[in-house]
């Protein structure tokens, strides 16, 4: 397989994901292949393909705009090769909404799949949790909602290889009548969808493990998710000042496994779910330890047939 | 001065409250009046004044309802007592929704609050943020969130004596334009409003402590709280059973000031914010920890003349 690793866009410097990029390829056969600006692959690298690109998208870019005039931008020429076969997933931590409109306008969506949404892992005490939507769409009509958890039921499938994926509306109670207008509505399509939905979930009850997937709007799921990932920061930042002369082997044992169950940085990115392609989005401030797990993140669902498998559960809708 | 504690409500038990209560009587020199059904309180108690009653709201009463009906539970018996000058404030952890009902028909809205909103605090690096709404109102008009920023900047100034406290929009993007329509309109609003607005914040920056009010509708707000609060725990909790047997006391030490720190026990419980009295409402899962800074935040609120200050600030809007 091919994986396409996008130097671009993020908030730190390329190097940064370069560096991410060496550390996966000395571990697997697969081949990743670099996408930047010349300036950035002017040391060819010896572990990866590269493709020089003339064009790069920035942050504050509005995205239909980047879409139309920055067709040879590193993202943009990622999403083509990955329409063409010549990519078999893309990882990039440039401009969501770029990424979001590219992948709509080249790859298509799904069949089934109205819009696409941003599909994110966030830990629990047992596995992590697939939530989705956190951040594509910040309104949805209800039927949205029933399509995305559908995607997410095949993600959990794909990766987590769970049968039948507990699916959960994140609500502020867990009574049927709880929420807005929008969150009943959507608790009405969802029970009567072939799914294993489980009803209402408050944000305290996620970490408890008892859904497989977090269905929500974009707008709800987002401060969700980057209020989950900002206390997690802050008190990992926090025991990290503690116990920086606490050389104790229990204490440093303890601190590095809460890290690697909390820390956003290994979790393998988010995935734009719905598009024709496995099309992995990380966070623009990723360190390179994200972007590691980003790239094995795509290497995985590539692997695993992901669009086959969520193409296949559209189809029994 | 005389603090009213309803000991109904709890899903653990009136025991848990009344302990609470007996802790807090120790230690200051207002008196506490304990509202209960007459077995709950069947041993009088000699550290406070009691209010037996013959009635009792239940978590799954309708709020409309048990407002009509139960005129005499404990909790409308105390929102009454309050009404009448015979309390000076009141903590109870019974059914939001009775709670803010009784509230406002028996106390009334102070001038220029259109709709009460929940007010919850939240740690940061610095000092607590105050979070409006966290689940009064899933849905509200921009108006009113204005309304509730001006009321969450009174209380900073009453509790922590901030004389601008810096209101902050709970959002998923910085830049003005980022959220969906109501956000921009609340946005666009605050600009204009005679307030120290530095726009808006996500999720994951609050805790950074760059605001020192955040405002949102009570939907996204009690999913933020929530979400904070549980992730806060499953931390905690993990930190709890690895550091069991670990005895070295810089250990114990960073563990019990990060709980203080981060524990939604360590704050004063939530405050019925808009309506002509000090009302504060306890999680119904409060631990005997949470009442005792629940109704010490009630004393302190009342002694420093809240209800007054939230009144000077929306007369001068």
């Amino acid at each position: 397989m091919r994986i396409g690793v996008d130097l671009m866009g993020s908030d730190r410097s390329p190097e940064v994901i370069y560096k991410a990029a060496e550390q996966v390829a000395a571990e697997t056969e697969h081949r990743l292949v670099l996408l930047g600006t010349e300036s950035v692959l002017a040391e060819a690298a010896s572990f990866a393909d590269v493709v020089p690109c003339e064009q790069e998208i920035l942050m504050e870019d509005p995205p239909l705009l980047a879409v139309r005039r920055k067709r040879k931008s590193s993202m943009l020429t990622g999403i083509r090769l990955l329409k063409e076969g010549k990519l078999d997933a893309l990882v990039s931590s440039g401009n969501t909404g770029a990424m979001i409109a590219g992948a709509t306008l080249l790859l298509k969506l799904l069949p089934g799949v109205e819009r696409p949404a941003l599909l994110a892992n966030l830990p629990t005490i047992s596995h992590p949790v697939a939530c989705i939507d956190v951040g594509a769409n910040v309104d949805a009509p209800p039927e949205f909602l029933c399509q995305w958890a559908r995607m997410g039921a095949a993600y959990q499938r794909c990766r987590l290889d769970i049968e039948k994926p507990r699916v959960g509306l994140l609500n502020i109670g867990s009574e049927a009548l709880k929420g807005n207008k929008e969150t009943r509505e959507v608790f009405q399509m969802l029970k009567n969808a072939d799914l294993e939905f489980v009803g209402n979930i408050e944000g305290r009850d996620v970490f408890h493990g008892v859904v497989d997937v977090l269905v929500s709007d974009g707008f709800v799921g987002n401060v969700f998710l980057k209020t989950a990932e900002g206390i997690s920061s802050f008190i990992l930042d926090y025991l990290g000042k503690a116990f920086e002369h606490t050389s104790a082997p229990e204490v440093q044992r303890a601190l590095t496994e809460l890290n690697r169950q909390v820390n956003y940085a290994e979790q393998p990115g988010a995935l734009v779910c719905g598009v024709n392609g496995v099309l992995i989005k990380c966070h623009g401030f990723s360190s390179q330890r994200a972007f590691y797990n980003g790239i094995w993140g795509a290497i995985h669902l590539a692997e695993n047939g992901l669009i086959t498998r969520i193409s296949e559960t559209l189809k029994t809708a």
